[in-house]
């Protein structure tokens, strides 16, 4: 790969927005301390100081007017985020001065940055590698202990490590192969391939074994969608405020994005909930009452887990699970019986007995739907958690290469069906941590991210 | 004054709240390196960290578990913000990081900071002076290049310099009439009291210049009311949109404060106008309308500025013109014709012609705006401005007891008076930059800072 724009220097602000007691602006490059020496009044220039060291002193304009005074950081390539030579400039948090500072940086040689631009170069740089440099925006965006948990072990490299073991593994086995076909004419057996068979089998159980986390993964990263279906008069509402109350840390409500449909988000034992509260299921005549119904069953059809309620006073909606069971397939959703406190009607034994009213089953309710969401993981604390969809679908090409591969020797093919299967492998494990990579999936990930990191 | 509290090490989170790429937290006072100490694990420990140096490295709870990968910086007493050991950790963007570190220090001898007290020990430490640390949430939350540049002037200390100045030369004279005192019954003259009265006239004079500076300091530090008076078809609407697209930056558009009043800003010419949509003036029966109106007189009694609006079909309204008459002063009222496009009406001199639809005399009235707004300002590029009311007040009691000693003198009282009055200047002028304070001062001061400054 050829990065021109690597030549570039880049600032940006990497604060968040608004107005508070410091804010930073990063500057990124060959000319990041020239440039801001332009700019910088302090005791000694940039070019006197050291790495990694603070400096006071003040920001000023061409005129010479004095704009912020501040705390300048240098830091000194490789050692530094990018891995380039990073200026860092703490001034008083206000957005005026962020402007007047940036403003001065970008008529001299720097460009303002793209978002994810920084971490991009840390990648480029071989700071970071790819799979890494994406745990750094799950980080940033981590709302759970959970998920905080989960990228910080993908920053640290955890999966990395995992999937360059399996690589290297593969890399070596390819290396006798190819020393077999190089070889050819004099049938030189380099690898058994009885041997040849184990390993591979072996390395299509560990990729299980990532892949199997995924589903763990995926839900301590983004949390869970559940949908709350049932009669209006099941208590539908008043479930969603008890569950609210109830959890200890209520992350924030969230205005519905589509009208009619409630959204709000809870944390149980370190899993997001996202709940949204549907309105009704069955068919209309009426077109505003359709177009919510509508809404209703594409809510449901996305949901992880759905919750259908039903109460004692009117007994378990058979019509209406029967509708639902069109949308949703059964070992998603959980039976609830909400008004257990009206009457001591028959309830089935499938069915979880809640009161909205006076908490009762409540934390049942809440001990189930960790389960549920959680019951296909396959995951034990030690090991590499996949929670991204992108290294989901490489390790999924990688598991049907190697099974070809596998089949290839089963079948007795040429080394060269095999050999190419196993290429193909390496290729697509290398996908995750970037070693082989295109502009197209660099851009689509650094994208995500905020301007500034 | 006695600061017990000053031993106590504070820790918050110093920048906006948000995500973002890079926050961080900021710890003050003598516990601040050896609190960082137990949750940083890096290349050094802080005890072996130089001042003013940056290192990377980790933040790990109580069961060593990796929270993030941080930056920390040492600065040490007295060369820091606060003039006390100050630690800065610069983290991953995120709230919930925050928040965990936040509780990691908390969980030590370290307790969360109140709004503004990192400069509060800025001033108790003599790094700032009381002006000088008032200057500092000016700066922070200034929305203009003028107000901007006036807050800096004054973190620079040039009304610091100023009243210190003034102060000296009368701590000078007071020491010379204590003198004079001492030696009462020898009936020695240290002070000529021709010369006493021309240095007070001198230093009142002073004073003066600072209060008339207060008008143009208010102006570019909270910028200008302007309430829009008209009849309904005068288009007081089209004016307020008009005026908002001329406008070089519109700085904002915020939600009415009161029902009924829409309130705009923009900026003309380094100035911020705050920009109301009145309804009508008149008396009314009905119940809602009549609370529309005392809403909107109360705007105008308010207002810095009134544009007066009538158009060119209806004419000059002299009995809407006579109502805000009761409720504005004169001086304050700009007289604009609306709707020049439509016919050539005879207009009167003093009322500048417009048109909200073709923009004619818009220019204008922006000219007229600003005119007026800044006429009463007593300002050069190079002295101090007046823009705190607290500091407008001090030097109001400091010219009041420099008016009593100046009539004492002529009065021929006794030397005790005319004592008692300086030093009482002496004080309010004090009492600016904070060499003479209470709590209650302080506390009131520092209490409208934001947390983490």
């Amino acid at each position: 790969m050829n990065h021109p724009y690597l030549e570039d220097t880049i600032a940006a602000i990497a604060t968040p927005n608004g107005v508070g007691a410091i804010s930073v602006i990063r500057i990124s490059g060959s000319n990041a301390a020239s440039v801001a020496n332009k700019i910088f009044k302090g005791k000694v220039g940039l070019s006197a100081m050291k790495a990694n060291s603070v400096h006071h002193g003040k920001i000023v304009n061409e005129q010479g007017e004095f704009i912020d005074d501040v705390l300048l950081t240098l830091f000194k390539h490789p050692n530094s985020y990018t891995g380039e030579d990073v200026v860092e400039i703490s001034y008083h948090g206000s957005p005026l001065i962020g402007q007047k500072i940036m403003e001065l940086l970008l008529k001299q040689e720097v460009r303002a940055a793209e978002p994810g631009e920084f971490t991009k170069r840390a990648f480029l740089n071989n700071k970071l590698d790819l799979a890494q440099a994406e745990a750094v925006i799950d980080i940033i965006s981590s709302r759970t202990d959970a998920s905080l948990r989960g990228a910080r072990d993908q920053l640290d490299g955890l999966l990395s490590k995992n999937v360059t073991e399996l690589r290297k593994s593969l890399l070596d086995t390819l290396s006798f192969l190819e020393l077999e076909l190089d070889f050819a004419e004099e049938e030189l057996e380099f690898v058994a391939k009885e041997e040849l068979l184990e390993k591979i089998n072996n390395i299509i159980n560990s990729i299980e074994g990532l892949l199997a986390s995924y589903n763990f993964g995926k839900v301590i990263r983004d949390g869970v969608n559940v949908a709350i279906v049932g009669a209006p008069n099941a208590g539908k509402s008043s479930l969603l405020n008890y569950l609210l109350k109830e959890s200890r840390a209520i992350v924030s409500s969230i205005p519905g994005t589509t009208r009619d449909i409630i959204r709000e988000e809870m944390t149980y034992d370190g899993i997001l909930f996202k709940l949204f509260d549907t309105a009704g299921l069955r068919a209309s005549e009426d077109l505003i009452e359709r177009e919510g119904i509508r809404r209703s069953n594409e809510t449901i059809k996305n949901a992880d887990l759905v919750i259908f309620l039903s109460d004692v006073e009117h007994g378990f909606d058979s019509a209406i699970f029967a509708d639902l069971l069109n949308l949703v397939n059964r070992n998603k959703i959980i039976k609830v019986m909400n008004k257990i406190d009206l009457k001591k009607l028959h309830v089935n034994d499938d069915e979880i007995k809640i009161s909205a009213l006076t908490g009762e089953g409540i934390s049942n309710l809440l001990k189930s739907m960790k389960f549920s969401a959680t019951k296909n993981a396959n995951y034990s604390e030690k090991s590499a958690i996949v929670s991204n969809v992108r290294h989901y679908n490489c390790l999924r090409r990688a598991k049907e290469s190697l099974n070809k591969a596998a089949n290839s020797i089963n079948q007795k093919f040429s080394l060269e069906f095999i050999s190419l299967d196993l290429r193909s492998t390496i290729d697509s494990l290398g996908e995750i941590i970037g070693t082989v990579t295109t502009d197209d999936v660099l851009n689509n990930i650094f994208s995500k991210f905020c301007i500034g990191k």
